[in-house]
């Protein structure tokens, strides 16, 4: 009787998140993601990633990218490992909870429907968005139905957003895989 | 170095997992769904519960429960742990592959905005529900800012959706839920 459910990190993501890395400038932050992002292309997985950072002193809690495929698990996708992974380290799953300094999502992609509404019951206190949504949706990926107004939303609870930082280099990943020809999978739009 | 995440299960939940199960009608499906919410209450779980059923036949795949508090883990909700258990039985991360059997996802109450988004990239080919999303957040929780109009957006996407299926019996244990003084977490609306 299985009494567990397990998610095996790849080789790059583990030492990743065992990386003792203080970032506090947002590029920097953002780059370090699109770096695993690559990473995660290469080692079998889809072209985003996601890290949770304090998000005044810029310290890395933990990175994740995208295993579905890798996994088998559809809701595998960078932002839920990221803030599950975060979460295992903060010990709880309120991230915001006093006295843990506040974080905040760094992800390379603007999040899916299910991705943003993993952020709004995160506990994280800010949002940091690479890639827009049409530029994930233009390599032929499915966003899902966000409300239009959704950073509003966010910030309406307590979470900032930044979109767009260094949003050509991430969108260059997303085009780069798309050429490849690798799998964009789920894409159930009128199917 | 970590190199997995592990999520483990109540001993009524991996039991209810172990089962073989077929259960031809919807409200049966419900029923079954609703007992274990009531048993996750009691295992220092959340009033929700979740179950992934061949469609067609009423082969039960996986059983799921918000472990939210438990786990530690903010994505530990009913739907996402029956749709991952669902999908490391099918051992794909698309539920709808033929010849796999299409599945339906039978949930004690509506998909918050988070497991709406986990609906749409799972495969299942059906939504049905007990409760409704002004009955879950009549009790303090809040579902996100789901559209209006997420059936229909669902039904593109070739997922039919069932509402109401036993709604005065799944309300009833959100009611005794509040009523009991237990924890209603991460709402935070306005915080």
């Amino acid at each position: 009787m299985d009494t567990a459910l397990h998610l095996d990190l790849p080789d790059f993501l583990a030492r990743a998140n065992a990386r003792d890395l203080v970032l506090p400038r947002a590029e920097d932050r953002m780059r370090f993601v699109l770096e695993l992002a690559r990473e995660n292309v290469a080692a079998d997985g889809g072209p985003f990633a996601a890290a949770v950072f304090e998000r005044d002193s810029g310290r890395l809690l933990a990175a994740g990218a995208n295993r579905v495929v890798a996994s088998g698990y559809s809701c595998a996708h960078a932002e839920m490992l990221a803030l599950t992974l975060a979460q295992r380290q903060a010990g709880h799953y309120d991230l915001g909870r006093p006295p843990h300094p506040a974080c905040e999502l760094v992800s390379s992609a603007e999040p899916c429907l299910m991705c943003l509404g993993a952020v709004l019951w995160s506990g994280v206190r800010g949002l940091v968005c690479g890639a827009r949504g049409e530029d994930v949706c233009a390599v032929g990926f499915d966003e899902g139905p966000k409300p239009a107004d959704w950073p509003d939303e966010l910030r309406r609870r307590g979470i900032g957003v930044t979109p767009d930082v260094l949003r050509d280099e991430a969108r260059a990943l997303l085009r780069d895989y798309q050429a490849a020809g690798l799998p964009v999978y789920n894409a159930r739009l009128g199917a």
